[in-house]
């Protein structure tokens, strides 16, 4: 029985980043980039007005100017603004040659051709120079990051059509167990319904992973042997990972050169998780009970996924609340406590669920987030600062 | 000039939740339920053992039992466990008829055909009763809810094939100003890359719409008055939303049967931000620089999302950090303050960017969080708690 932290490290060294492929923009949002994204322009490309008013000289202090012309956006002025000069300019205007200051509509009043001042209001302030937000070659997004949809319009401003990004990651997951059928087909004697890979999946594609689903398995060891053959980067058992008679995982595949790396994690829900290659492909094998197997996901998969798409480590984002009532010692086991979250006076607070069987998703599906209780954690008192892993995009 | 909460409060008044449509469990992930969603069986249909061991009577104490049988999972005993008698059985085995306890496999020895207990351990709570999870009916998602990868396995659990969701509403924008065109086009003199539209649609989607994007479009009545013609269940635009002679949009919808509400909204960035009803569709006129519109969007578009989905009010998820340094009063405009955020024992500190200038895209990328502070908000101390907008997910 390994660490959690353990077993995430030697996770995490079994993958190396998948190969790349160019997307376009509108396409980006969640991808993770491969390379660098530079700038292809400066922006803005020309300095430009902040404002609506006149583009005017300051060396012509507060006298009346006559007005020569006027320079909608994206219809730049032709000429030069000389002494005692102004041209009508709009807020994303093109500052015109000569001019360096503007003085906004509310300042001026308009008299035979002239704008004549009413209040001392010149303002280089309310040019913005070129380049001010970024300069042609300037490093807008770093190589392994997911793109956000604010970067999508920062790098449309750039004049980004496309980038690298890594293709994602194809995870391949069977359910297995005789007892097992699908939601709407009949159920055995004694059957259920195989419910984790819903939820599996959908956390897969939350995570920029592709799921691939093998379907359900029965307990046979030549049923069990087909996931070998599954094309994927990452390979996922669901059930048939703990040690009765019937757990079959490690036995049927073993027959297909399967060569585990570790099997049972000092933690609860999740102990008997099994990691290791079979063939070439890395392969999971998560406990059968559905709150264990989406436990296990998230501590788990999530980081295996992000190892495959060249993530900088630390994806498993932790917070911190205060707890709502005590909580005994732990034993040697990480425990990770479902629990709802409430907001006290702009503080957080985390209520453990009473009940914390694994085999119920009715309280997983309530919780807000998970309280991570380290092994041997001493007692903690109601109040006291504790470790969270929030739920709430999952 | 209104208030923020003003224009949200109008804003969300002017929308009803749109048409509902029946998605397989598959697709369910992130689409707002119209409907409670009740279990169709009880979870689980029978008591089963959460250990691998043997099923007993517990009125026989620690007797030697004779083995007769083997119950595997979804291969349920079919006798009856009589008086000294004992079933093997596994992790989610269901428990046979006559027996009430479980002791584990640790606990006993096998010694011809009997099992022989080793330590006192018969554990009635190894048994999980029937419908210990739910029971058929009971309401295991409520209607306006946003299903999250972890439903997926307790509905699936539940029997669930298909739920009936709202559809996808449909959100229509076009990019207003002849200096804009797209990205990798051909530039015209002082002209830019329209940007916001490609944020925005991204964002649209994670709010759980449906982006069509209508295009660039010229600083011309006539071009902007198409927009009236997009079928959408609420029409947006960037730009042309300001006070200048080229601000085109009232005029060239007043055209097409344009209602003002409101015009203006006290807060920065974004103030010339305009609602209103364009025949019969709701219209948000955005401010033209990129982060004005973003912010406006987070503000104000996803609260009109989350109407037509239905969903509860409450949708702009909000949160409290310690500010690093000390902030000036504030004037009578809210203020939404890009700012990066990090934690420090357990805390988390935000740092407003020096700079907050409405068109630079690369402090709002860079932001973690846009700092709220309300009109007249005094100075406030490093140190002091203020209200934070998280960017995370977007």
């Amino acid at each position: 029985m390994i660490s959690v932290e353990d077993a995430q490290t030697r996770i995490k060294a079994a993958f190396q980043p998948v190969a790349t492929e160019t997307v376009a923009l509108a396409e980006l949002c969640g991808r993770v980039t491969a390379e660098d994204i530079r700038a292809q322009t400066d922006q803005p490309p020309d300095a430009v007005s902040s404002m609506d008013g006149y583009a005017v000289r300051q060396a012509d202090g507060d006298s009346a100017r006559s007005l020569i012309g006027s320079a909608p956006a994206g219809h730049p002025f032709a000429g030069t603004v000389g002494p005692h000069e102004a041209v009508r300019i709009f807020t994303g205007s093109v500052i015109p040659d000569g001019a360096d200051g503007v003085v906004i509509q509310e300042d001026v009043d308009i008299l035979g051709g002239k704008i004549v001042f009413t209040a001392a209001a010149i303002r280089p302030d309310y040019i913005r120079p070129a380049a001010l937000d970024f300069r042609r070659g300037d490093v807008l997004v770093t190589a392994g990051h997911i793109v956000t949809a604010r970067d999508l319009a920062l790098l449309a401003a750039a004049d980004i059509t496309s980038a690298t990004v890594r293709r994602r990651p194809c995870v391949a997951f069977a359910s297995i167990g005789d007892e097992l059928s699908a939601p709407g087909a009949p159920r055995r004697p004694g059957g259920i319904v195989a419910s984790s890979g819903f939820g599996l999946a959908a956390m897969i594609a939350k995570w920029g992973g592709v799921p691939l689903d093998l379907g359900i398995l029965a307990d046979s060891a030549a049923e069990i042997a087909t996931i070998a053959d599954a094309e994927a980067d990452i390979l996922v058992t669901l059930g048939g990972a703990s040690v009765g008679d019937h757990d079959l995982v490690q036995h049927a595949l073993g027959a297909r050169d399967f060569q585990l790396d570790f099997w049972k994690v000092a933690m609860r829900p999740g102990k008997p998780l099994i990691f290791g290659r079979l063939g070439v492909r890395p392969l999971l094998g998560m406990p059968g009970n559905p709150v264990s197997a989406l436990v296990c996901a998230m501590l788990f998969l999530k980081p295996a996924i992000a190892a495959l798409l060249g993530l900088a480590p630390g994806t498993i984002a932790r917070g911190t609340a205060r707890l709502q009532c005590d909580l005994a010692a732990n034993d040697r086991r990480e425990a990770y406590i479902r629990a709802s979250l409430s907001r006290n006076s702009g503080e957080l607070w985390a209520t453990p669920f009473d009940v914390q069987d694994s085999s119920m998703l009715t309280v997983l599906a309530k919780a807000d987030a998970l309280i991570v209780r380290p092994p041997g954690a001493p007692a903690a008192k109601a109040g006291s600062s504790i470790e969270i892993i929030p739920l709430a995009d999952l």
